[in-house]
């Protein structure tokens, strides 16, 4: 086809879509974490042509926006500060599992075994992103667990570098706290590292593996 | 650890997040085209902490919804009824490219050398989805064509069963349209199908392959 083969140069109007506001929602989607361009299109375009699913996000954001803050005490998603695990009379507060991030909250709280409660860190340290020791909550952490009369802390953190070097440092920050006399020394716990329940032994990396060979258990 | 063994019951509150409202936007996300429950709730994080973040998607959210609409003569998306691309002096009437979606028309937009108009049918026909011919704007293509006095139709649909039976419908449709004694019959055409340019020999597929022989041209 002959019209195929010159550029006649028929503008395209700069943006790619003829509405600069369907333009402004690919634009403001393909901002948030893990939307590419693509999905953000997809999705700018499911919303304009169901106008429920584009009210309910408008509302849905607009109300947990407002409603939704972070629990002064232990740093969880809630919407009332203290939140009900830092105020449950249920759950032991001698007993403080350290967290990276609210969400690691979540599979605990799912599973349903555990009575104590929980300290959100915010973050991990990392001295290549500029993570510092000052720009954790270790100061509050440690208030904490004096307050609260602490026995147990479980360090529930990811495997990574940044989460060892983490609890490393809360390790030999708690451990240097001073403890009345007639209490035995705080106890500092992490998850185990092993075999995942389910998991096919050929599957396993490498280090699993080997982490799960040094600390095996008698039968 | 003994905490670990027992379960001993306590709740987690129905919803896995201590806020309703975080659990709604959580859900009203996963509603959304591509989005499972974990990009839901990364995306929901995002939002009740980035509060700007919130504010644009909320903003631009409404305003797509308030200002987008579909051209009447065209189908494409535009926030003026008739969009810029029927109404432009520029653009060949003669010449009408036929797509499925309104986003179809991006890549010949984006691509600048195409200079007649498009028309969106919304769909395609697929009997097995419930899709037939009346639920399609075949009434209103056969009204364009006729107005706008076509004298090249472009099909540029899918090459899917879907895409073939609604090409071949509409071929056999708008061949029977009564043309003017002093005019040339209407000329339909489609997309050449074929090796994508830059496309590696050695990974494509059998049927593209099979075509692109099938259609080879003359050196």
């Amino acid at each position: 086809m002959e019209h195929s083969r010159n550029n006649n140069g028929v503008a395209n109007d700069g943006g790619e879509f003829q509405s600069p506001a369907l333009e402004r929602l690919v634009r403001s989607l393909s901002r948030l974490p893990g939307l590419g361009r693509k999905s953000a299109t997809r999705l700018a375009l499911h919303l304009v042509s169901e106008s429920a699913a584009a009210e309910e996000l408008v509302e849905s954001t607009a109300q947990a926006c407002e409603q939704v803050c972070h629990c002064g005490r232990c740093g969880a998603i809630t919407e009332q500060d203290p939140c009900r695990i830092c105020t449950s009379e249920r759950r032991d507060p001698k007993l403080l599992c350290i967290v990276a991030t609210p969400v690691d909250i979540l599979p605990f709280e799912k599973a349903g075994f555990y009575r104590g409660r929980y300290f959100v860190l915010g973050g991990l340290l990392s001295p290549l992103d500029g993570v510092r020791a000052e720009d954790l909550p270790f100061g509050r952490l440690v208030e904490r667990v004096r307050l609260d009369g602490v026995d147990e802390v479980i360090i529930a953190l990811d495997s990574s570098v940044e989460g060892e070097t983490t609890a490393l440092y809360m390790q030999r920050l708690l451990q240097e706290l001073p403890r009345d006399s007639d209490r035995d020394a705080l106890h500092m716990t992490r998850l185990a590292t092993g075999i995942p329940v389910g998991g096919a032994l050929a599957y396993i990396d490498e280090v699993t593996l080997q982490r799960a060979f040094q600390f095996r258990r008698d039968f």
